[in-house]
C-alpha cells in the first residue's frame, strides 16, 4: 500500500517528506494509522548515521501509536477502530527460548527494529513511525490502555520501557533507593515510573539547576555529584541506579553509592565506556549492567501500569515539518523531555 | 605474649626473622599454634606496599592454618587441640545488618583485616599467618573438617572462599557453565569448586598451554580467548564467569560470552579496569560485578563442602625460609598453584 512520511536521505541532509510503499497486509497483520510519533535520541543517531549501518532513505520513528484501520484475515487480538502502540521492534523468531518467555527483545536470533531493519519475510528495509502508515504483525502491537492521555502515550514505547523493564527486572517496590543519572527523555521517565512504585527516588546531578524539576517529576531529592561531601555521606545508599547518560562517561563517581549487591544499569549510553576501578564493585559485591527496552508482555504491562498510575512522560507536541528543528534541539537537551509529532500535521507536510 | 615469625621491614627488603608480642588472650579469644599458612598474591601485593598503605614491620599471611593451644574463659567453640582455620579476617562489628546476616567481609564499619589493620580495641596493628602463633576471637576461626589434608587446607582461606562465594551468590549448580578466567591460586580453586558443585567448566586461556591440566583440575574444556572462532562460537554460553587475572585487563573479550542475565564477577584485580564497551551488557541485560571473600559462615561451609567433596588446592610446600624465592616465582607465575609454608620449619630459621 501506498503511504508517505519524512525520511532522511543522507546523513548530513535534513529530513524531507517522502512516500513509499508498505507491504500489502499479511494474514496476522494490522493496519494502523499512525496519530503520534515520539522522537527518540536514537532516531537522531540513525538520521546521522552515527552508528554507520544505516541505509537511505531512513524513515524513522520508533514510539508509535495509532488506530487500527485494517485487519488481516487472522488477526484475533485487534479490531478496527482500536488504539495500538507499537515500540522498537516488529517482529522476532518467536520460536527460542527468550521469544517463549516473552522476551522478544533478547530473540536469540535477534528481534527485527521498527526501522531500518531487514523484514523477516521480505529482506525489504523496516520503515518507522514518522510516516502516515505503519503495516505490523498484531503480536508486536499494543493496546493502548482506555482513559490515557493518547497524545503523551507514544514516548512510553521506547523511554518508559527501557526504564520500566529494569525497574521490573530489578524487583523495585515500596521503599527501594532509586538513583537516576540525567534527567532526559529516559530520566525524566525513570523517575516518574520508579515514584509509581513506591520508590524513593534521587536524581543525580552535576549542579543544583534542576532540583525543581526533579521534585516535580516525582523525586524525593537531588543529588549534586559534584558535592564531595554529599556524595560521601551517600556512599551505599542506592538498591539500584539507572543510568541514562547517553555518552561515554565515568562510573566511578556512581558505584560507590550502590548498597551491598546493588547494582548500577547503564541504559543511555551504546558503546564506549570509560576505564573504571574495581574496588567499589569488590568491596561492596557490586553490579553494573545492562538493559534494551523489554518485550512485548511487558511492554503492555507497562502501558497498564501507566494507566493506573497516570504516569505519562511530559512532552512537546511538534508538526510533521518541524522535525529538523527538533533534532537540533535535542542535540542541545532543550526538551522537556520528549518530542512528540502529531501525525495530523503529516499531510499538510508531504 | 612473645611470638615470632617473619617480617617485610621495607617495600625494597626481603622478609626477615623477626619476634613480636601477640596479644595476652581475651575471654573470646582463642591461641593458635600455627601448622600452616598459604602465600597469597597480597601478601606479596602488601610486603611491596603495592597499595600504597603497609605498615612495617609487616608480618603478612591470611590462609592459616593451626591447633588450638589455649582458650579465653568465655570461649564455647572450641577446645585445646582442635583444628581452626583463620582467613582474611579477623573482627568486625559484629552488630551492623551485614555482620548480622553472616556476611562480615561486608561489615558496615569495614572488617579487620588479619594483618596490617588496627586491632579494634587496642589499635595496635594485627599481624598475619606467617608467624608461629596466632590469637584470634573464636567467631573467626573456623574448624578445619575431620578427614581433610590439613597440609592443604591453607589456601581455601583466601583462594578458595574468594571464588567459592560468587559461585553461591550466584547459584551454581549442577548443569551450570561456568567460565574461569586464569589459572592461578583462585583461578585453579574455582575450577575445583564449579567442578564440585557440577558445573560444566570451562576454562578461558590465551593459549592452549593450560587445556591438560585445565582438564586434571575438573575443566570440561579449554577455550582459547585468540581463537575468534571459537570466542564467537561461544557468545551466550555462560551463566557465570569468575574474572581471576589479578592486573588491568579488558573484559570486551569476555562479556559477549555471558548468556542473557549472566554475570562476569571479578575476584582478581583490585583496581583499575581497561575501558569498556556498553553494547554487550545492554542487549544481552548482562552484568559485570566483584565479590570479596565470603563470611564466616560460608567460609565454613566452603569447609565442609571441601571436605566432602575432597576439593582441595594443589599446593608446593616450603620452608619459611624458603618465603623471599617463593614471591620471587609467583611474580613469574611459576607456582602450581599456591605456596603453603610449613611452619615446622620457622623454629629452626628463626
Amino acid at each position: 500500500m501506498k503511504s508517505f512520511g519524512f525520511a532522511a536521505t543522507d546523513a548530513n541532509e535534513p529530513l524531507v517528506p517522502y512516500t513509499f510503499e508498505r507491504r500489502a497486509p499479511r494474514a496476522n497483520d494490522v493496519v494502523m494509522e499512525i496519530l503520534y510519533s515520539g522522537v527518540c535520541h536514537s532516531d537522531l543517531h540513525m538520521a546521522r548515521n552515527d552508528w554507520t549501518w544505516t541505509v537511505y532513505p531512513l524513515v524513522p520513528g520508533h514510539e508509535i501509536v495509532g488506530r487500527v484501520i485494517e485487519t488481516g484475515s487472522a488477526v484475533t487480538r485487534y479490531r478496527i477502530g482500536d488504539h495500538v502502540a507499537v515500540g522498537c521492534m516488529v517482529d522476532s523468531c518467536q520460536s527460542c527460548d527468550q521469544c517463549r518467555r516473552g522476551e522478544e527483545q533478547l530473540c536469540r536470533e535477534g528481534n527485527t527494529g521498527t526501522y531500518n531493519a531487514p523484514d523477516r519475510i521480505t529482506g525489504d528495509i523496516t520503515r518507522g513511525g514518522y510516516s502516515k502508515h505503519l503495516v505490523v504483525r498484531e503480536e508486536f502491537a499494543c493496546r493502548v490502555p482506555d482513559g490515557l492521555d493518547i497524545s503523551r502515550v507514544a514516548p512510553l514505547l521506547c523511554a518508559g520501557i527501557t526504564t520500566y523493564s529494569p525497574l521490573r527486572t530489578w524487583n523495585v517496590g515500596p521503599g527501594s533507593r532509586v538513583g537516576v543519572i540525567g534527567l532526559g527523555g529516559l530520566g525524566h521517565m525513570a523517575v516518574k515510573l520508579a515514584s509509581a512504585m513506591g520508590a524513593v527516588v534521587t536524581v543525580l546531578s552535576r549542579t543544583s539547576d534542576k532540583a525543581d524539576d526533579a521534585r516535580a517529576l516525582g523525586a524525593d531529592r537531588l543529588l549534586i555529584s559534584t558535592d564531595e561531601q554529599a556524595m560521601a555521606d551517600a556512599q551505599s545508599s542506592f538498591d539500584l541506579i539507572i543510568d541514562t547518560v547517553p555518552v561515554k562517561h565515568d562510573l566511578d563517581l556512581y558505584t560507590p553509592l550502590l548498597d551491598v549487591d546493588g547494582t548500577l544499569v547503564i541504559v543511555g549510553q551504546v558503546g564506549p565506556m570509560n576505564p573504571f576501578n574495581s574496588v567499589p564493585l569488590l568491596l561492596g559485591r557490586r553490579r553494573v549492567a545492562g538493559s534494551p527496552i523489554g518485550g512485548i508482555r511487558e511492554t503492555q504491562e507497562m502501558l497498564d501500569f501507566c494507566a493506573r498510575k497516570n504516569a505519562l512522560p511530559d512532552v512537546e507536541m511538534i508538526r510533521m515539518d518541524e522535525i529538523n528543528e527538533a533534532f537540533e534541539r535535542m542535540e542541545r537537551a532543550d526538551v522537556r523531555y520528549r518530542f512528540v509529532i502529531d501525525m495530523a500535521s503529516l499531510k499538510a507536510a508531504g
